[in-house]
């Protein structure tokens, strides 16, 4: 069932995984917020220009989905069939700007088995990075990793 | 700058706001999955069945998306520019399935006013249900409301 890892003894905290990159264009910025979020500065200049961020910003909620993006791409989890307990902490600290190159960088912060045993409880301090290196969005997942097969 | 409110006063701990209803299709469970979490299991009843779901669910990202959307649409917060601080306790206690009818039903649940006055910080248990009354995401949002103009 499981054949390919990575387990969960391959992931000691500390570990680090990114993803390649993605640029968040204009049009995907507006696409998204015309379905999902259609507020007037993720949607047009003029109506970014008069609001709390003065210019075209995407949805926080496009930064998430953009980062289940770029980890489902690079099969950042493997094939192990990690379970997904839930996800805490979302914040974004500088907004998301159109032409921004952004990418994912996670750490292992947490690598506890089961009591039963043959499973992990994993944390991971998840961030989207743009190409200043600087955090714009920034979340804890929980992940339940199987162990190496016997 | 804010004319309409609400304001923080205007929602005492325990306030509950509902948003109208969004039917999930299986065309937008699958457009979503597609561009943003191409994962087997969001994306063909093939691909689905062979997983630990047995079929097509929608992306849990998809279903924080739709809340957005749910809370804009709905005008939710008002026109008072409440600024979002962050998100916490992502859950998916149950999948979304093709043609849910969904919701989002929130409570204040802390309503703390700052220190230096005219602005409260607002936390809010959020839920997405469909159409049987089931949480099928939850989260809570954190809010900073301005107050009532003296």
């Amino acid at each position: 069932m499981m054949k390919d890892g990575p387990y969960f003894e391959d992931l000691p905290v500390g570990t680090v995984c990114e993803t390649g990159t993605y640029t968040m264009s204009r049009e995907a910025i507006i696409e998204y917020a015309r379905v999902y979020d259609p507020q007037p500065f993720h949607l047009t200049d003029e109506g970014a220009a008069k609001s709390f961020f003065g210019r075209l910003v995407a949805s926080g909620w496009h930064s998430a989905s953009v980062t289940m993006k770029l980890m489902v791409e690079s099969e950042f989890f493997g094939t192990t069939g990690l379970i997904g307990l839930g996800v805490d902490e979302l914040r974004w600290p500088k907004p998301v700007l159109p032409g921004d190159v952004v990418h994912v960088r996670a750490e292992v912060v947490e690598n506890t088995p089961t009591k039963s045993g043959g499973r992990a409880r994993l944390r991971w301090a998840t961030t989207l990075l743009n190409e200043r290196d600087e955090v714009v969005f920034s979340f804890v997942s929980l992940t339940l990793f199987p162990g190496r097969p016997h």
